[in-house]
């Protein structure tokens, strides 16, 4: 059994697309970024990588290599996700909290939690994301950013 | 087995008294929030529902509900517990920081840890609270706000 | 089995070393601090502490002592093993993310891992190293500050 954390914090600009965990957020910006800027799943990319200590992100995917220009990053989750079988393990469970000021992700938790637990190709029950403002502070407060938390544990398959 | 972490920041004001883990720190100000904004019981249980993936605390008990105003977050706690136990769970271990640039903590963390093990019902080695200052940046660090990073291990009752 | 986390941030002044993980890593700034500042060894020692619950950094080695002025970090972490090992506990793995926004970290990563790994006696394989920019924002995006986010798994000897 294997502990990993992510994190990933994105600034918010009004020329893109929100997206969270693959699911399009409706607002007036979006993550900025080489790639789609999907800031939930560069974490958890992370956090898997991290527990089974394969790297990170950035050493996989590097942004300065154009094939990952406005990539989606749900093909980087699905090939992170063969590294992390290759190296024999799979998801106990992930959770993580998105924090972000506007818009309220409520309604868009369960789909968001839908579509991970489709492309981790896990039970529902084994995903959990939360939400979080930063209460007006700094640049997630301000609405500037938004930034990722996650937790994984890896069982060996 | 199953793993979760939780978040939580929120902004210091001359107004409130500054609760953490249900112990009272004296301080010339304390957490701004619809409830008693006791940032460390939130950080706790936004860890505790992302572990048995039952949503989170602001799901369980939105701001918006009227019910909830200046609310004991120890109330909370237990009614988290009960879901949790319900679920199948019980309390392997809980760690947290506290992030806060005065007062000094330290003094107050055994208390807060003996409080939080009888809130839990679980013995005190399992609980663990640790202290960090910002070091004077950003919101946290010029005693604007004090946030929390907790994570706790659940297993199978 | 029991779970850590831990945070640090240090703040970046001209007139001092980087050290991350007991690597030095060329740069025109280094961490501020009473000891050698080393942000990513004092995550990882309050990770291992608050696993076992045997209290925080500042508990152990406060920095108001004159004993630790300037210490190599290194000390303290070998010194924290001691306390886990006596406590019964053996580490799992460990994974940790070092938020900078420059210099690049990648080509100091692989040695970052192989000396953490000997400082643990654990094989390299245990521990992951990820690194993160802040996208320019808040005091770790402006390089005025350093911050490393760190997570333990601890098993029963």
């Amino acid at each position: 059994m294997r502990i990993g954390m992510g994190y990933d914090l994105h600034r918010l600009v009004p020329e893109r697309r929100l997206l969270l965990g693959g699911v399009h957020i409706p607002a007036p910006f979006g993550e900025d970024g080489h790639s789609d800027g999907d800031v939930l799943l560069h974490a958890l990319i992370d956090a898997l990588l991290g527990a089974a200590a394969l790297g990170d992100i950035g050493s996989h995917f590097p942004p300065s290599d154009p094939a990952y220009k406005d990539i989606d990053s749900r093909e980087l989750l699905v090939e992170t996700m063969k590294l992390i079988h290759e190296a024999g393990y799979r998801i106990g469970n992930v959770d993580a909290t998105v924090i972000l000021e506007k818009p309220k992700l409520r309604e868009h938790i369960q789909e968001i939690r839908r579509r991970l637990s489709a492309d981790l190709r896990v039970e529902e029950a084994s995903v959990s994301i939360k939400a979080k403002t930063n209460e007006s502070v700094d640049a997630v407060g301000e609405s500037r950013a938004v930034a990722v938390h996650a937790v994984v544990l890896l069982l060996r398959r």
